[in-house]
């Protein structure tokens, strides 16, 4: 019989949403097994979360604390963990897995400071440990094929990066209505959802998937942050300087009413222009320098580079988001599988966001927010 | 311990590829779990196959015949069977699992002709056996949604449907460029094809769907199907009337160059018309008369029906292909466990393509075929 | 000063519309002074349309008749005329400035009958005479572009012609709601429309614009039209057979609800597909097999070929109906210059519409009629 | 017969491109005729160029100058002039008919500064001259459209502007093909192009057609051009802050490869937004709170306010350029025909962009230039 990885989850009971999606994406490749869990601080919804999922009674922990400690002891113990707390916690359960001498892969943000971020990166270092963040839109294959293709050189030298992130979801925070209100107080309360609302969970993701497809690096930003009245940005727009000389902008909101998870990127460059956009995914906008638009679809005969080897079916058919996170964990796991096997992953296993992504992430991130403290003043990275 | 329900599978070995989709569209909602196969005909391969999926070697079975009997046999056999053999073994393949007593999933085709199709109806009637079959383009989200908006009346009297299946990927038969054909030869052979091609490919995928969202049933038909010299059909236009008066216009070609999975639907009615394209599922074109049309999008805060409720991640993720292909499995797995429970499946649970539609594609296909025969004669159902 | 052509316009007072779209179709050239006319059969609306249109009272003739035969005996007589009357007088009118001697440009329909059209075609024939007919469609630079590639032999042979003209506008006509009615009593009483409402309206211009692009000569048809109970067709599915072996299947529909004026054509071959919107005039869809496919757009650095010499802006900036409406003029008033010169018209002064398309459109629609009176049995043409 | 108003041009040799645009735009209406003009300084060419356009040799004139003059002092002399010569002439032109006491129309940009347009408003101003400002987009149906919904209230407070305008056309200029270079050396010369190359060129219709649309006013932009080595700019983004809070941002470039002409806007407020394409000037994206987003078009019948008068021609038969230039004359001769009648222009006549457009566009320019001087500084407007 195979032998398939074990590994286990923080959070993600069955009645929360997004470790549902985490343990789908492990089932698509099959290489892991589900086989111990921390999933509520609620003892009752831990146990049922538990039984749901066919656990063992045993690798069902009352705290994290406890399932890093017994887990990181045994000799069959979990693999790696899948980390899907609130983001507030997201540091200490990461440390403690580390610490234990677990991989992990966590949820994004990584933690709340660039700072605590370093500290995770130098201890997985240390510890010789994989460290996986889950930004899932990396996982998208056309992505993949976008940043193979200016690798390839054929965007030519990149003069400039437009990219944006518009939801809709909080503007009724905005218009009075506040009986329909969907701000949860945590998302304005700076002690649980860090120094940022809206840059720090859409503005974040199209840092790192610009930075995965063009592999510029941001000198400084100057930006200008929303916030309405409230502790916390509901938009921004960044203006970016690359270390190439590139410049960018960089705009994100979630008072953009019309828009649902409208995250696009257009990369305009001295040979040709690339454009994608997250709500179809499997298209990508090419242009060659005296040509016109064309559309590239996933799985099409014509896509030839490694990047399209990570489509599941046919051209036409739909992949989507949950096929998206089943590439970050077909990487992540392939990766821990190597390393458990004494070697160094190679290949597509190096094609997941790591801990390095998670701190240049936050790193941004306060250099946006002092660019916006100061009235929008260029702030170096 | 979560009861889970036992499956098995005929066909569908590592090596193959709808088995895999079929076992992630299961893993999806964790109802059922894989228990037993019969992968394939090739001894090694059944049993790489069996390995590869953890099963245990007694429910790896050399042939399904053996399968049925046995898992038919035991207390704690497989609850349904997943049939996803070549489409000229269906037949015998669904009939064996009945016989024995087993529920039944079948890739479509349901099998070659209306009439086995008829039997094998009866057959699941009279035993009161549960029998599925994969018309998977039923499974998205908002093809329930159009469906339960043409139930409640939005779209008045239905006047008139247009709907198109184009692909491209046969095309370099008709261009001489043998060396890259891509046509195996069962594809046009008949006896292993079936007695048509397109049409039965995919033009029984248009019917269905149409099927679905309209309710309208089929009077007559009146088709010109294109061969090019070849015993079956690349593509054919379909004229259709309905019984409430309405007309139609089916196409199908896999000769389509630029359109790779292009099923697109246009329903007219006297109060509004809808639209729908299998390549961005998320969308539903949606025109009141008298107003403008408008894009519906999948998990929107205005989708206020039981539709709505097949959605699994927020607006603005894309849900593809396996998230259909689950949607399937969710009703047809609730099903089964209801009448293993000694209940009669209810609301989502009956939400599944059934043996009826595979006979109607059947009819259908007949009907179609005869109609070209005639040169373009109408064809009554 | 320019010597600049001189023309009449029978029907066109300033009440109506579509007199004011020629006029100002002729104004881009510049080319032609409108001269006479014959606006009305209202004697004060004709006379208050010349004035404004700064003609000279002698000019302005009572009637039709009058204009032809004393513009026709003068020597400085209008070098063209256009003929703007209701469907019903083009026979009529056309023939009488035809025996006068003079070029004509007519509005589409031709007339009623193709035994009419011939014998304007022959009249035209033994006269000498220039005669257009207004398919304004072919006068979009980028159908030139499509009728170009083609001849190129870029699209390799046509398979398949999808074409399909939707509008919405007499929907109300089919719910009820008479007292919105749109539908004046002349398009639905044959004496003044013809023989047809929707498919002479509108599915002869599919035909005209398809049969410009492709060359394609049709063989037979196969035709089903929809009257709710009217004398005339709102709506047509027609099948047909080109000489060349070809399929194609038009639509055509006044009762579409979501559609204003949607004429769109797919062309499918053995080395490409082309696709073309009239709502979108300056996008061409094309696709090479084995590749993506791209957006060509109107003026254009990469097109180079000759047709692309009729745009008249730089590219992005757009060109609507009167620029297609002005291409058909320029054609046709340098056709008729090189005549008045004693020269054959030459290069682009051919590329306009003749009575020969207006013949070829009315065979067109009664082979329409006649299958559909047959219940859709093929008819020749 | 109809009384016309008389109007004159300077610049706008039949070689030249933009001045045949104005003339068929003021054609469209036929409200004015052209009667004289200085259209080069080349004499032949001038004369030439009146001959085609028929007017008497003894209203051509060698200069601007003595057009002024004489023009001016002629009882039947111009009602306007129409300005189309270089941008670094248009500040002496108008000047020079304002003194002659004749109405003016000039291509953008008015002229060079803020002050020199400061002069140029005064002057009108005390002359009691109407001065028009072809900032051509206002002329758009559906930018018309998008106004009277803001006026309305339908999008409650704004947020937030996004809006674009990019061109590739300069593209070349930056790899390096030389040979291919289309940078005609006036326009990296300061002394004839301004001090500004693209901002000045394009951004500048951004912040009208914003400004028009919106009614917002501009209080700071905080800009960052890019020159790549040039003495002018190619592109830039631009961060802004209105009056009343809300926030913007503007990018324009002329070498984002893939785009023609895409000037393209989006507005976002508490209760709606609304999104506009020039290169598809016909749609307009309406999404209101809660709904889904709408497609409306040019003369829909749900289109019921005085915008959709604007409208030519029915719905789905597209207008562009020319029709946008169109409306501007429209409003423009009826207000020229009203002060000469002695009566104030009111509605449709007073919406032409004046001189105070022509202002604003100044004063952006010049705080945009500023601000980008200051390493991205905020700069009052």
């Amino acid at each position: 019989m195979k032998k398939r990885l074990a590994y286990g989850m923080v959070g993600g009971d069955t009645g929360a949403f997004i470790g549902g999606v985490h343990r789908i994406a492990v089932a698509f490749g099959g290489d892991a097994v589900l086989t111990a869990g921390a999933f509520s601080r609620d003892a009752a919804k831990n146990r049922a979360t538990g039984e749901e999922l066919c656990l063992e009674d045993s690798r069902v922990y009352a705290s994290y604390e406890e399932m890093a400690a017994v887990e990181g002891g045994r000799d069959d113990g979990i693999d790696f963990v899948c980390i899907v707390t609130p983001n507030n916690t997201h540091y200490d359960v990461a440390k403690r897995f580390l610490q234990a001498g677990i991989h992990v892969l966590c949820e994004k943000p990584l933690c709340f400071t660039a700072e605590q971020g370093a500290e995770l990166q130098r201890l997985a270092g240390e510890k010789k440990l994989l460290f996986g963040v889950n930004y899932s839109y990396t996982g998208n294959v056309m992505v993949k094929v976008a940043k193979e293709m200016i690798r390839e050189g054929k965007l030519g030298d990149i003069l400039n990066v437009e990219a944006q992130y518009l939801q809709e979801w909080l503007i009724d925070e905005l218009g009075g209505a506040s009986d329909t209100a969907k701000l949860s107080s945590w998302r304005m309360e700076p002690a649980v959802a860090g120094a940022s609302n809206c840059v720090g969970d859409i503005g974040t993701h199209i840092e790192n998937t610009v930075a995965y497809i063009t592999g510029l690096k941001i000198k400084r930003v100057c930006a200008r942050l929303g916030r309405f009245g409230y502790p916390l940005d509901f938009c921004g727009h960044i203006l970016l300087e690359y270390e190439n000389g590139a410049s960018g902008i960089y705009t994100c909101s979630q008072v953009s009413i019309g828009h649902q998870n409208d995250l696009a990127l257009r990369i305009f460059g001295t040979k040709g222009m690339l454009e994608w956009h997250e709500e179809q995914p499997d298209d990508l906008i090419w242009c060659e320098k005296g040509g016109a638009p064309q559309k590239l679809t996933r799985s099409a005969g014509y896509l030839k580079g490694p990047a399209a080897s990570w489509s599941r079916i046919p051209s036409g058919h739909p992949e989507g988001l949950y096929e998206a996170f089943a590439n970050i964990y077909k990487a992540f796991t392939a990766a821990v599988a190597a390393v458990k096997a004494g070697e160094a992953p190679q290949g597509n296993a190096l094609d997941f966001p790591t801990v390095d992504d998670g701190v240049d992430g936050l790193r941004f991130l306060e250099a946006v927010l002092a660019s916006d403290a100061a009235d929008a003043d260029w702030v170096n990275l």
